[in-house]
């Protein structure tokens, strides 16, 4: 299975996708993009969990509640529609009804957005946007629809794979967004939206299994700051365009391949996110092993990949294991001090919760790299996760203390 | 209740306390603290909530399962005997065990540490410093005491409180430290110890007790950078050397007086290493109103006061509601964004989840303020909670980069 980083959104069969410049960047670049099939694509969704949720969030959820098959999304950015009670509500759903309208759709549009928080949307651009965006529906218009999706992101995110099911190629491809708030007025913190498309046949209870335990495996093990948006926002949609033989039990070989798939492809978007994360300069890979279970390892996994200490040290390029085992510790899972082994590289550091000699030039070596794999053992059971964090820079805090609303 | 930040561990009678320079800080600056009472005092106790705890909590955590009694607490400076395996175990006994034969107490006498991690106690210069200290006690003694036990703190907590129990004067005092990782070869992070000595004749359940609750006020409430450490350490000492009618019913107003009294004492310390923190250049305490419990709003208080992104905008003095909002909608609590009313200072900034129009150079002065108070209402109930937190700064990324271990 390789990922193709020069594929996206359209890389399945009956997708096609735009990204066009509506003036709601005061910038004059790409602030909208629309996705869309002609069939009817099964859809599974992931949103914030925040208590506080952008109207965009809200009129997805009404709408899924009520379809379990849409047809088209439709994401802006440069504007959050976030705080921004009943008017950003009517607005959100006045953006699916365009679309629904303009597409002649039999089904429903889904709706995201990303920028500036507490303003209203300009309706009349995004109205012309959106013809525009309709105008230019392509199947290479993949790339346009990932950088219209773009806010503070330093790179665009897109990436692909296919795999065989059953003698038929299957493709999952998507787009994603999220880094950090640099431009003014921008939102409080970088909010995450990512859109997958497939053009498989699948039940839908399994494609909402194969997200949930994709983002279990891939999002929800990424941090750059520990904070979640009002308007975090995963999707996907599978169309059956490539025709396999329906995915329709968990236990089949077919399944397992999708669901790997897929996480391969979120962990990819998961890790694009943390690399590009304010200010980072550093992507740490977090194995936790040897745990009793992956949902307390993967605890753990985040507590340390949180924990600011950490961070700092990272970006000091120090090998400081003590503030490992200090997170590590504070992540409200049992584990015996005494047990834990680290590494940073193939450099153990910690050997039964005490620090061991270690080769000083290599690590050094290892800490200068701009990604660095870091293993603790706990030593108390069979079971691993795998995190991703960044570290924190003098640039994070100049980012967001010279931030002014 | 006037907290006297001249007073200190020995404003209460019958409490002597020292401090000395034994040699393990290589600066050469006091290092070893000794507090002692003739009248054996009612002990309790709290510790880190990290797994990864250090060798003399867990001498304590045994000491004090087998006695209710102690008459000693010793504390060093510049080694904290964290991740030290079985040898650091047996050292942190010895340290007890040289203070109470040294003292001949009848009980036992409590041990703390703070200071660099992984390497093993100096016991040649603890002997002979834990000598000195003996020689030294002085109802004077509480200053040297406070100042023994400074690692990277920038200056010295010690403050006391008195209060009129049926017209008998109870005193308490206390010394605390914490703040960074400052100096090379520190521990990972800030360890915070308490060390609370009172003259009181307080039942041992209601001193336990007011302890817990006072700590759940003001420590459980604080945070530099949402790390516990391996050596936090709380103590309260009762030696009834004031002879008050003893406090035995929860009921009663003397416990009332007493309880509100060490609460005010622990949220004075908590707000002492909280503007002492890593780079800090704010002390914001952050008012959460309105609640349906005040657990809930403690919690929804601690997710903002973590916050980097809040921290970091307070550092550059923004009046970003946004991120506060965000900070309190990712607590776990559930609330409702519409019904959210914040205010900075007497400046209110957001009504009904909104942002509204305020006095842009009135906040600017609010903000440049080195203490800003935070009004959020939940608008859903009639409890409230008071945190406090600090600002995320330049210095704190140069002081945690920066250091080398």
């Amino acid at each position: 299975m390789k990922i193709d980083k020069n594929k996206g959104i359209t890389a399945a069969k009956g997708w096609q996708a735009s990204g066009v410049a509506g003036g709601i960047k005061a910038s004059g670049k790409k602030d909208l993009a629309l996705i869309y099939s002609r069939l009817p694509a099964e859809t599974a969704a992931a949103f914030t969990s925040n208590q506080v949720v952008a109207a965009p969030v809200t009129v997805c959820r009404e709408l899924l509640k009520k379809e379990a098959k849409t047809q088209a999304v439709v994401v802006n950015s440069g504007n959050a529609n976030a705080c921004t009670g009943a008017e950003g509500i009517i607005n959100a759903r006045e953006m699916a009804r365009l679309v629904k309208k303009g597409l002649n759709l039999r089904h429903g549009a889904l709706v995201a957005s990303t920028g500036i928080i507490g303003e209203q949307l300009p309706m009349d651009k995004i109205g012309a946007a959106i013809s525009l965006a309709i105008e230019k529906l392509d199947v290479g218009g993949g790339r346009d629809a990932a950088e219209a999706i773009m806010t503070t992101d330093a790179f665009l995110k897109q990436a692909a794979v296919a795999v065989e099911l059953g003698g038929t190629m299957v493709h999952i491809g998507g787009m994603a967004k999220g880094a950090g708030m640099i431009a003014p007025r921008l939102m409080p913190h970088a909010t995450m939206i990512v859109v997958v498309t497939t053009d498989a046949v699948i039940a839908p209870k399994l494609l909402k299994k194969s997200l949930n335990s994709a983002i279990n495996r891939s999002f929800n093990r990424a941090t750059v700051d520990g904070n979640t948006s009002t308007n975090d926002t995963v999707l996907i949609m599978a169309n059956g365009a490539s025709a396999n033989k329906k995915i329709e039990e968990e236990a089949s070989p077919d399944y397992e391949i999708f669901q790997r798939a897929l996480e391969e492809l979120l962990i990819c978007f998961a890790k694009m996110i943390v690399s590009d994360g304010e200010g980072a300069t550093k992507l740490i890979t977090y194995n936790i092993i040897g745990a009793a279970t992956e949902a307390e390892a993967a605890t753990i996994g985040i507590s340390i990949a949180n924990s600011i200490l950490v961070k700092a040290a990272f970006f000091g390029e120090d090998p400081n294991w003590g503030r490992i085992l200090v997170a590590a510790g504070m992540a409200g899972v049992s584990l015996t001090a005494d047990k834990l082994a680290l590494s940073i590289g193939d450099v153990a550091l910690v050997k039964e919760g005490q620090g061991i000699d270690y080769d000083r030039p290599k690590i050094k070596n290892i800490l200068a790299a701009p990604e660095i794999d870091v293993t603790l053992n706990l030593n108390q059971g069979k079971s691993e996760a795998v995190c991703f964090g960044c570290d924190l820079t003098y640039d994070y805090v100049k980012i967001n203390a010279e931030y002014h609303t």
